[in-house]
């Protein structure tokens, strides 16, 4: 039904349909309508509805250009294999069965739409039809497992950078890798592994950003924490040109991280950072801690200063900034 | 017809069967039958040949023996559920499944015989049927994945004490997890992880152990370098007990290591090792590196002293005695 909706839309482009009409020609009800018009909303179909009038369709949800995308790649190994989907559970999952099957570094999986977007903790990741980047990453850097939060750290880095780039906003780093503008959250990062013994086999980098998701593609519980790019930049942001900007970015972070290690990627996290020097609270697997956030350890973990003048070193946890 | 010719030993134990009488009641030839006696040895059955007297069947493969295994186990946690397979392509493939699936921390898979045992770095392990214990342990440690090398050196530690508890054997560990006795390794630790950003989601270990494999079941290329418990001790050692032992030790370490942290657990692998104190050749990702094994530091990196006085860390890699 929602095609033959489509249908009649694209019919009569740039007019108004009053729901008198789908109802006659379609032969359901108004509320039936209503209801399809509410579905199309959801895949990243925008109308505008008028009373008497009845609904005007504005735009089409965005699709990935491949061509786009490809041509304006300026990486040397990321990113020149790419697998883009319109619906998937998860683009991690396809990316861990694309590994088994040998899928090589650099490889990335986009899709339009996550049903079972995956956050940090087991949380899940709100991640509409057409608005926004779901994409995973395969990197298999031969490192000891030990580094591995560096390269989450790194991550957060590179994404960063890309954002401040394209869409000139200001935006910053909660510890470890949430990305943050005017204190919401633009953009999850989670790092998934596998090792073996004290070698990394291969990692997954999922990487969630809210690139054109308006006020209202938000569930009203997240409105208060999320924000998208398009909501703090005012403008529509091409999702290929940002995949681009990120891959480079993180191409090059990479390579000066595999050279000269982690003290250069720890210098530009830091200055990009919104949790050090300042009152936080975290929850640990083992309680939860308040202090001050003093500065970030070469293992990537965050040093704070407790109360009492403890150094304590959180490797794991959410902050809550004070 | 393996079977069949089993089928005809069995019916006149402890006597020896011509080829020739197998060769009529069975319709093979001398030459078939001679195959089929050699995959029956692989399977773990062995035969005595006598010249004019044919062969006899001295003894069956060992068994898992599921009721004395868990009889006799002293954990409260670790091996509480058991699955026995007679022949996989390898416990850890079999593992990871279980993890899928639900399985719980302490769960382990023990199989008689193993098609494609891994060993580390991708190498392949010598697992004959009913000789060895060919075991994978589910763990699901809240600990950091940064911690994961830690873990490693522990279970060489639960391991060795094991074996020197049921075997009397002298016994030491080679950096990072390989047990050598008198120079030739008699098990190996594989560690595999699978992480989610800074945290671990579950490990499994894979333990192999040559119990009561003799000299005849190793390849011409692997006596040089490879012993079993039976050979070292002139006695065949019950595998059951050696399970016990060791998921008793493990769970000790694990709740040691919990509590107090990484302090302990290196005071006893130090005790243990056969690494430290002596000058030794490794091959890292990046390179050979000669020098003194110094000491082993918090994150359960080695720590070797160049000839040029430089201290540097190994965090990965093989270690050659020298």
């Amino acid at each position: 039904m929602n095609e033959r909706i489509l249908e009649l839309f694209e019919q009569s482009p740039e007019t108004y349909v009053s729901g008198a009409e789908i109802s006659k020609r379609l032969g359901v009800t108004r509320t039936a309508i209503w209801k399809h018009i509410e579905e199309l909303r959801a895949e990243g179909y925008t109308f505008e509805a008028a009373p008497r009038k009845g609904y005007r369709l504005l735009g089409k949800p965005a699709k990935w250009q491949l061509s786009e995308l490809l041509n304006g790649m300026r990486t040397k190994v990321l990113g020149q294999k790419v697998h883009i989907y319109d619906e998937v559970d998860s683009t991690q999952t396809i990316a861990h069965k694309l590994v088994a099957a040998g899928a090589l570094e650099g490889t990335i999986v986009l899709a339009e739409k996550q049903t079972a977007g995956r956050g940090r903790m087991g949380r899940s990741w709100h991640s509409p039809s057409g608005k926004g980047i779901w994409m995973s990453l395969i990197l298999t850097p031969r490192i000891p497992v030990y580094f591995m939060p560096q390269l989450t750290l790194l991550s957060a880095v590179a994404l960063c950078r890309a954002i401040q780039k394209v869409c000139h906003v200001e935006i910053g780093i909660k510890w470890p890798n949430d990305l943050l503008i005017h204190g919401k959250k633009v953009s999850g990062i989670l790092l998934e592994s596998s090792g073996e013994d004290e070698r990394l086999k291969y990692v997954i980098a999922g990487i969630g950003i809210s690139v054109n998701l308006l006020t209202e593609d938000y569930p009203e519980e997240l409105r208060a924490v999320a924000t998208s790019l398009a909501i703090e930049s005012g403008i529509e942001v091409s999702r290929e040109s940002l995949v681009q900007a990120f891959l480079l970015e993180f191409e090059e972070m990479y390579a000066l991280y595999l050279e000269k290690g982690f003290a250069p990627i720890r210098l530009l996290w830091e200055a990009l950072s919104v949790t050090l020097k300042r009152p936080i609270r975290t929850t640990t697997p083992t309680g939860v801690i308040e202090g001050f956030a003093d500065s970030l350890d070469d293992s990537g973990a965050l040093t704070v200063i407790s109360p009492t003048g403890e150094r304590i070193k959180i490797y794991s946890g959410d902050v809550e900034l004070r």
